[in-house]
């Protein structure tokens, strides 16, 4: 942490800096130039001590980080690359896995056409929701224990794990007992109170972007499952808010190599709701693919003309199906396979 | 809603889209042009309608929303200024209420410091954190119950109302027992399930806008809070988050005139977190109250050097008393008073 | 600037930093961490030295900049508030300086009418634009030199000095025979060459921040006007572009007192083109002075049904009358006047 | 163009609307819901006229624009793709186009044996910058028409064309000589008098994003280049501003397939300048070509440690020659080669 004083700042003021960081045990050192006193202050844990504790004190101009906040997360804190097993199926390692189905759970028929086409067309992992925050009190909200246990049918019928959405503390331990994956929606990727619970059930969870969360604060929030003992952990990119507005959200392409760098945890990406429309969905899974992220989650409906959630932005079958083919030339040039 | 058809988009196309709608209840206006067609649908409820159930339909170029997806939070549903009386005092009135005390609580001695130095300075509602949401799990997390307690009996002693953060739905019951006003934090905004709850006990609530959220979401989640039957709503401005890095927060001083435009709510301005350091704070309040904001929510510490939380935006109780006064002009240049 | 060295850097690795930084004639001061080195640079011109140079070296982690890269803006550099002296107005002391008028130049007619209107309410410097930035190339493009006349003509018989954008380096000398004030739009805030040019002319300036550049960058930009020996700006913030779409841009009010806490030049604020809708605006200017703005900028029209540029942001001349009338009580509560 | 009445707008109101549009030309057609009156104006020009016009008007509560503002740039407007020649060089084809070259032009000896380094490892032309528009006058300024000329050297020796930014009306004509691509600067994408002036030269141009700006204001700037007659336009994706900070710029990588759907222009993509840093790089190449870029802008310097200007972002030759390697299984991976 680098405490920059005010030009003419006064001895004592900063001593004040330097004595406070000692009752911290931190190591000081004073840098005096000619035209401004810089103080640095070095200890393993500076990247969790909050920088007011110094912007505070008088006669300090700025305070800066060095250190980032999260630590378990970081590819400092554990070198090699983490891999999940969800149900069997590996996240993290050389093959790229595709998780895929319906936005919203919306009936037997529905999941059960749809689980049997994705797992043909080459997805590992069957995605559905049961609980669904939507913007709006007066849309849809999801099926929920009822769609819960669809998923779980679906599951011992063709054998693929599946993931959902957490929304409530209140849920968490009855859908941890039916779900392969929790996900942590990208609203919810700072409700601690979540994170804390879900943390401690130790099953593997897909924790998305807030849409408008730096890169550390995700992984200062993947802190929050890592902390309970949970390594389960698979990251998920979905698109973060900017001015533009020709998709529903901007994915942020570079996070999958910036990820890499600085953490240990896997990455998925999730074209479809970065894109908002299906006829960008399939540029954008093979840009994620290229791009290094280890998975991703896809919408299919089996008719998104009568969808009751997001089906615009939801492939057909047959689209993903094509898609998948389309990824495996992709895959197979970085090195991977689907 | 209004669809644009693609330009040659077919006549079955067309129809599709008019079927489409004619079966929602919807009425159709067929729009030709020389260039392409575009289909108007009219109706009370097409602002709660999906876009994308006529986004996926074949010949369809873009669907555009003209009603605004929230209801009971509008101006049009409710013409008159909605006033909340939380512990007796009146929030969007011609009094401009604010609200003072610590980011968090943290012993009986610095809240009762805080509260006596608040209330003799001006403040009506004595605000302070319990349960807070921290970005890293290694950060003080409040005293959660036990700070709940402490305002409690503040507010006995010094005869103000207060307002305290709930964060997790099975903390909404208890903590309603206490607080006059439930604050519903940024980051949380978009918590449905908290919302719901919160919406049932009919308490006053303060619903932080989300630091990405646009007002039309802020106010579709307002709708979750009354369409709970919960008509105690204030809305509050604590910045957005945009490129700019001098400040914390960006203060979107506009969305005070645009809710005043759209809503009925009463809206308080929080400058302190949108600032984040405290000499900042005192021209944001100037320009909130100025602005046409209804309150001010804002951070007082007795000793900012030693908070645990948020220390560099809070302000002294002297720097505080300094403040209130410098807004009473403001307020009475625009036709009210503190 | 502070450069952090990567976890397990070499010690020549680190020797090297230290040497570049010495061949660059900084004071260098090592400071290690258990954990990692971290590399105090210091000198007076740090600020204006990329970052580059010390991040490709090898194992470097990142390098910090704590000096601001503008130099001649800052406050460090000149202590007082600047007063910029336009044809007899002066702008950053005591008074409020309104600058009112067309957003274009349309006719003689027009631009007579507005100018005596807004001097009879209190503007002291009539705007209006000749060189018209336009997104498309079918749109209106301005008068252009006919325009820059006409203002000519009504500063000679109203007394009102006058502020006109220039577009194009080749306008500069032209344009700087008439106008009192030469304005930069928001655009063309880094348009270096044209910065040059106008900061050669000496004339008094109103450099727009760029809707997408931070308050650095905007003080950066200030510093090739005064970098000629300039020293007649003003800043003037016109608003930012977020995700935010309820305005059409979104006016940073804390960019004001960030501006008064690190730069010596006054700062005026447009709230007609921050908000977009004529509605908004008095809300807007409201705040700007309570914020501390030293002036206004405002489109007004004589009748902007039939503007053909910017017709929806115009007030017409009797709201803008009511306006400043609702001003001069806002600026008496911040202790100026107007 | 719709127009939205407001809940109770009278009839005259309506009127108004109605007659003013069918004073310029439109096509109108009524939809009178039971809440409140639509109007719909059909016609051509409609995405080139101002939506001020009509939100003037009294009972006006929105206007929304249907019809995209730029049309030469659109596909509706041409259908098949575009494909520019620059010196014998193809882009827009099935060959993806390498560009690549030192970010500014240092010396003959630096340019020179860039150029032939990146030729030898797939780069089709030269990139180098002469003219170099940077944030503060206290950077270096490029070397201008003296880098010019040795670019024009280099293209003589090596048989590579080349491009060079141009930021100056005044400086158009002489570069326009020399260099076979003349390229447009994010900063300078709405320096209109720049683009008129380049529009006119006819030589092919590359036009890079502005960082803040939308692809429907990027489209709608190719048209003040293609209303001059000049169709040799391609346009570069660079990195939008966000709050993100972990790379310089957000790449925008959805960007590249809506300009597919939108335009008949080809796209390449600069990641150099998107990244920020040469580590990010290749990832990111990678996802534009898997996304459906044309080709790529790079930056590489013999020696980024010595690199005047950004040197942290510029790869060495060696790593764009392993680039290279890595993109072509990318290239077939999607059809293409390199």
């Amino acid at each position: 942490m680098i405490v920059e004083m005010k030009t003419g700042a006064s001895r004592p003021e900063v001593d004040a800096v330097v004595e406070k960081a000692k009752s911290l045990g931190l190591d000081v050192q004073l840098n005096l130039g000619t035209d401004k006193t810089v103080v640095a202050l070095l200890g393993s844990n500076t990247g969790q001590l909050p920088t007011d504790i110094f912007e505070v004190l008088p006669g300090v101009e700025s305070v800066t980080r060095i250190m980032k906040p999260y630590k378990l997360a970081s590819r400092t804190f554990k070198k090699a690359d983490s891999v999940v097993d969800a149900g069997g199926v590996k996240i993290g390692g050389q093959r790229i896995v595709v998780m895929a189905g319906p936005c919203a759970v919306e009936s037997e028929a529905q999941l059960m056409e749809v689980a049997e086409k994705v797992k043909a067309a080459g997805a590992l992992i069957l995605r559905g929701g049961a609980y669904k925050p939507r913007s709006s009190p007066f849309s849809f909200q999801g099926m929920k224990m009822a769609g819960v246990e669809l998923l779980q049918n679906a599951r011992e019928r063709f054998g693929l794990p599946v993931i959902t959405e957490v929304v409530d503390t209140a849920d968490v331990s009855p859908i941890a007992k039916y779900a392969d994956i929790l996900q942590i929606g990208s609203r919810n990727m700072q409700n601690f109170s979540l994170l804390t619970k879900i943390g401690k059930t130790g099953r593997p969870v897909v924790l998305k972007r807030g849409f408008s969360c730096t890169v550390t604060e995700w992984l200062t929030a993947a802190d929050y499952l890592l902390a309970e003992g949970n390594e389960q952990v698979i990251l998920c990119e979905r698109g973060i808010r900017t001015f533009e507005d020709s998709a529903r959200f901007s994915l942020d392409i570079s996070s999958i190599p910036v990820i890499k760098k600085f953490s240990h945890l896997p990455i998925i990406v999730d074209p479809s709701h970065a894109a908002g429309h299906f006829s960008l969905v399939p540029a954008m899974a093979r840009a994620a693919i290229a791009a290094g992220a280890d998975g991703l989650l896809i919408e299919v409906h089996p008719n998104p003309k009568v969808a009751l959630v997001d089906g615009a932005q939801s492939l057909t079958p047959s689209d993903f199906a094509r898609l998948v083919e389309e990824l495996k030339p992709v895959a197979k040039a970085v090195g991977r396979f689907i």
